[in-house]
């Protein structure tokens, strides 16, 4: 294999191949990218047996051939290397040199044979995002997975699509995340559980542009993301989702509305006395037009008030800072909307135009603080 | 205690005193900063029993007093704070209550009695010197120093003042690295050690303006660094340095002079292919206008030409690549000469007005390569 490409192409390439590269395996052959050289064009494979990346890359093919080259000291190589066009050919012993000017490096390498093959995906019936769109919903959801791989269903998503609407739901045992967006065409329904991992390194890759496409197609046991010069490839997980539907109730006996800043504000500084050891929670005092948000730990304790309009009772209420976190930080409104019932009933923050719908548990805090 | 200061100001005076907060210590009162407020002042204050830090902070003192807060907890909550006034305030059980707009933080907190007061150094005979010099002299010379702990006088530098020649020293063993300035005034002779890690917290401390000065004051086993609102106490390493004037030759076989950058950037590709756990050396080949850069690894091999101006005998010699990327890494010109004499003897890179001298002991390589 004999081909060279500009030095910013190769690291491109290196960038979104190296997402699916493992930080831990007893596979050798998966800590390397195979490099693919054709008539028509040149490819990056990488493959943790859970997700497979394919990514094309500009260049000049001279040999066609294929090699499995280490992604950690391939990209180290190329990153060093002068802003200019780099050579990559391989001999029969898989002796990879890299030259690059007056810069050569010649590499041990393997054979691409034992290399996993990526799974074949049917690509029919796309489902068309904007990168935008996906990128968007996926990181207003994604921190609600679990990361207890004993409840394997709960460390994935939910992707649903019903006709022109697509919903995203994620959740944990302690707070459910749902967003909704309405596609551009209709769909027939289809209902897939995508794992975490998978959504995080997707959406490390999607540049985000508006007006840039992701098609996305669904098989049983397969999902395939398309865009740009990029497939990736995704294991599904298998199992029934939870019905979360009679979970997700209109009543309510206090509403209130709060500038997110000033709250989000509160909240990282109360977050500062919690050690990893103790649970403490930030305890909610809501009256009139004023929330009094409270924290005590061995370490010392805060307390900050906040200007609310509140509609119905006052309440008192306990919560885990970092799960209110997490969704003020993916709401795009500068106001937010909390609804509560009582103490041990979940907390809804939502808008009226039901784009989303975060519900988090309220935990037990004692009478005397 | 009650003081008033705006948030910049205490966040500046933390960041000074931090720098003698000991990362770990089996005193709890070192974790802390010292806090006192007399009618004229508020001083931070902070001590590791190795490096003493005192600086003064503006603010209004409404009541005097002191405490000592742990410094972790209290740099993060004045960071959070909003950016505007911030009232500290204590009782007499040492409950401290940081104020700022409407959010209020109480810590519990210590009388400043345990706290270990800085050494007295009676301010005489200053040597005065820009920021800006300081500050470049360690940097240039610091990675010198020896980490061993087993050799306490090579863990510092040493500082000699001869009329006016300030004279920078630092060595472990491998290499040493000279710089010498020319001060405004005449001093007397004084010959002191201090040590590495006082060096490298005054860098950090340093604004390192050209137009801003520092005083240093010597004792017996005290040097005292005054600048702005600071001031830092340090204990010298006691003993006699080392003699190195008799390693210092002016003789050489080879003398070649290159662009240091093109050195830098094949030197920066070289160590790449270098793990912890192997000690291969990087291989200059000298002849005529070439300087061939080669390192064999078990990873792979790389090589390099570069050109070079030379003078005298052709040679083959070996290096840390580390050692020589240190020192270049500091040079300002964008020349840089290489003395050399034989591939056991030391290289010496050096410029015409003689305000740096580094010495550089090669590396056995097998003839093979």
């Amino acid at each position: 294999m004999k081909i060279v490409c500009k030095k910013s192409d190769i690291l491109n390439g290196v960038n979104i191949a190296q997402k699916a590269v493992p930080g831990k395996t007893t596979m050798p052959i998966l800590e390397c990218i195979v490099i693919r050289a054709n008539a028509n064009n040149i490819k990056f494979m990488s493959n943790d047996m859970e997700i497979g990346i394919e990514t094309v890359v500009d260049g000049t093919v001279f040999e066609e051939g294929s090699v499995a080259i280490n992604e950690a000291v391939f990209s180290e190589i190329i990153r060093r290397m002068p802003d200019n066009d780099i050579s990559i050919e391989t001999n029969q012993y898989f002796i990879t040199t890299i030259k690059c000017e007056k810069a050569e490096f010649s590499i041990n390498c393997k054979s691409d044979e034992e290399f996993p093959i990526l799974p074949e995906v049917e690509k029919k019936d796309a489902l068309s995002i904007s990168q935008f769109s996906l990128k968007e919903i996926i990181k207003q959801t994604v921190f609600s997975i679990s990361t207890n791989e004993s409840q394997k269903i709960m460390t994935g998503e939910l992707f649903e699509i019903n006709g022109d609407e697509f919903k995203v739901i994620a959740l944990d045992g302690h707070r459910i995340a749902i967003r909704k967006i309405k596609l551009n065409n209709e769909y027939k329904p289809t209902k897939v559980i995508i794992p975490g991992k998978t959504l995080r390194e997707i959406t490390k890759i999607l540049s985000g542009e508006v007006d840039k496409t992701v098609n996305i197609y669904f098989e049983k046991n397969h999902i395939l993301f398309e865009f740009e010069n990029t497939i990736v490839i995704s294991r599904l997980i298998e199992g029934e989702y939870y019905r979360i539907n009679q979970m997700l109730t209109g009543d309510y006996d206090t509403k209130i509305k709060c500038n997110k800043k000033n709250l989000i504000d509160a909240l990282d500084r109360s977050t500062l006395l919690i050690k990893e050891s103790d649970k403490n929670p930030i305890v909610f005092n809501i009256n009139d037009f004023n929330l009094n948000v409270k924290i005590n730990t061995e370490g010392g304790a805060m307390s900050e008030d906040i200007e609310i309009q509140k509609e119905g009772k006052d309440i008192v209420i306990g919560f885990n800072p970092k799960f209110l976190l997490d969704v003020f930080r993916v709401i795009d409104d500068e106001e937010i909307t909390l609804y509560m019932t009582n103490s041990k009933a979940p907390c809804f923050i939502k808008n009226d135009e039901e784009t989303y719908d975060y519900l988090i548990l309220p935990v037990n805090f004692s009478a005397g603080r």
